[in-house]
């Protein structure tokens, strides 16, 4: 036999969404004919808009003839889509990322779990605690965190957002080399302002470390909070960023997303001489992947038109009704909840502190299905997350439940 | 700046197919207007199949309807397609692979880049010679393959495939970990019968090695060669097997691939204990990976319909009369080649050995571009390999003009 990966066995051995999926089956079976209603996955319920539907339907008809046939793309993307981000998501706000500084792919969850590789294995690695699994995990299969044990990594520095420090990240007492930070966060919802990014990248170019900043949810920010980490300055010199059109256009089963590399980003190598990320970057994508469907890469164009803009507006605002109603059922209840203002998700503390048991309560007594927080790292354990991707029926329906039986 | 991955800085710099742009680029830039034939890269040049485009239109048209919507897809694909081609590619040819045993993806090429990540790092590789160069350039990146120098990897196993054994990789002196084969081969175009097959499968059991079989031009075979590796008994014990849409139905710009991960094949850990690849190689794909896009899986599921099943037909012979063509201006100009048979690519020796010459002579007096076999590894120096996707009307043309010069 031959010899595997062991970092792979030290992955705790049930992921969290498939233990939802047991206990929601053990109740179902035991309750035949039990509405339950999902606020747990983050996965949207609305179709694609119509402006995206017909951009597929142009694009599949161009595949069918000799003349609109395309085969492989340009490695990092078709240019028709690399403007339009840089124009829509950078420029219109002021910033400078061109277009030669974007790379496409079929998923920030890929791009999140494969931006390691191009860094060394002995990378010291901080997450915001509770955390979006894939950050980690992907760190834990290139052997970076240490052992698992009691429910933490030893070598992997963990940043606190719990409700005492207002869900905002510290930092930390020993230097990372990699900073994961996500805003609007996944899951507590809540989301940064320039002042405490600017406190993030002034951190991180002073101790040389890489900021990995996932803007997968920038789309639903209402207040004043930052829509890019390039906002901030000198964020050019330390942070890649990963954008999605998976929640924002409804991409979830069509996959397309991108990675800025700003140029200016630098790592160093064995001989400690600078090499440009965007490089190593680019040859990783090059020699792994192969790019995006033609036909993906139209759709997420059309997602920049006028009417593309409006639709997709259109969609947030649905999504964040959903929102506003379950805040207003906590608040009704008295429970401080965080997000829902600038994210899809709802993150609050749970009566007794035990996220699992909450669970239970909630698809016992509510038939509800949400997500323990204790799923997302050490800090998440007496916090739970709802979604306001479902239907505002069911939501409604959810929250009416809630609010009768807590 | 932050530590890189040092690994990356090992890979020589210039790509293949990027040296063949620069210099058709430089030949065009002193001959404004000249008119090149590609018979280069591998792409194809034919539209996707009616059947493939009226499934993709079905399914978008689902996209757009709150009832057809799909968000995230089960995780390793899904079971329409997965059915699919564990009927046809392999319980037709009365080979027992089931649905669960089977992982879509977006490509062969990522997944035979991304298979050695579930194997420990210090494993020994050895590719057939010359390669399709991502098998060798996804374990430099992940540090096994030693120094370059000389056009050779140092800690690489090669198996040169040359005239003189005609084109068949022979068994090591050295014993590998992982073996990548690739029959109809890329870039030979020679394809393995079960018997060459055999001799490999016997030897991987005996070694404890694991065969990584990359078939994605198999429905290109016309003679008895092996449609997949599992024909071979023990095959299911020792080889991991990677097929694709993207040249069988001209999904290259579509993006479907599956690998198959028989559940009796099993990896060995630290402690000695035996460990299914298969589990590796899901949670692999469950954190690093998120699907490939429903309207893609169901246009991959079409080409298994009776129409789909004749128009891919259709579109193999095409090419193949192509390969017919290249094969019988070679024979008329007394050049021996391998290919054009079981695969869409024609492989020779160069007159004077040079393969880069030779590439410079065919685009300076045919206008003609290939591909010189030095690109694919140090046997393959003194090769050159034409393929049949382009048009009918460019492969007759550039046969007559190498008719006519060489």
């Amino acid at each position: 036999m031959a010899r595997i990966n062991d970092n792979f066995l030290k992955l705790p051995g049930s992921y969290l969404f498939s233990e939802i999926q047991k206990r929601t089956g053990a109740f179902l079976a035991k309750n035949p004919g039990a509405e339950l209603l999902y606020l747990g996955v983050g996965d949207v319920s609305e179709p694609l808009p119509p402006t995206v539907i017909r951009a597929l339907r142009d694009a599949v008809d161009e595949m069918g003839t000799k003349q609109g046939f395309h085969g492989y793309g340009p490695e990092y993307g078709y240019p028709f889509l690399l403007d339009a981000i840089s124009e829509n998501e950078y420029r219109a706000l002021g910033i400078d990322i061109g277009s030669d500084e974007i790379v496409i792919c079929d998923g920030a969850k890929s791009d999140a779990g494969n931006i390691q590789e191009i860094f060394s294995a002995d990378s010291v690695i901080a997450v915001t605690d509770p955390v979006y699994p894939v950050y980690v995990d992907s760190n834990v299969m290139a052997g970076r965190t240490g052992v698992f044990s009691g429910g933490r990594w030893s070598e992997l520095i963990y940043l606190p957002m719990v409700r005492e420090n207002d869900y905002t990240p510290q930092l930390p007492e020993k230097r990372p080399d990699l900073i994961y930070l996500c805003s609007p966060n996944n899951p507590t919802g809540a989301a940064m302002k320039k002042r405490d990014l600017k406190i993030w990248v002034d951190y991180a170019l002073e101790n040389d470390a890489v900021i990995l900043y996932d803007a997968a949810y920038k789309a639903f920010i209402s207040s004043d909070a930052c829509h890019s980490i390039y906002e901030v300055e000198g964020a050019r010199r330390c942070a890649i960023e990963f954008g999605s059109f998976s929640k924002t256009a409804g991409f979830t089963g069509t996959r397309c997303s991108w990675t800025v590399v700003p140029k200016d980003i630098l790592g160093k190598d064995a001989s400690g001489d600078a090499v440009p990320l965007l490089d190593l970057w680019r040859r990783r994508q090059a020699t792994k992947f192969n790019g995006t469907p033609y036909i993906v890469q139209k759709a997420a164009m059309a997602i920049y038109t006028e009417q593309g803009k409006n639709e997709v507006k259109a969609l947030v605002s649905h999504y964040m009704a959903n929102a506003r109603r379950i805040r207003e059922t906590m608040d009704a209840l008295g429970v401080r909840c965080s997000g829902g203002v600038d994210a899809p998700y709802i993150w609050f503390p749970v009566p007794g502190g035990n996220s699992w048991a909450f669970f239970d309560r909630l698809l016992g007594e509510c038939q509800v299905v949400g997500t323990p927080g204790a799923g997302f790292g050490p800090s998440g354990e007496g916090y739970f997350r709802l979604t306001a991707f479902g239907t505002p029926e069911a939501t409604r329906e959810a929250c009416a439940r809630i609010q009768k039986v807590l």
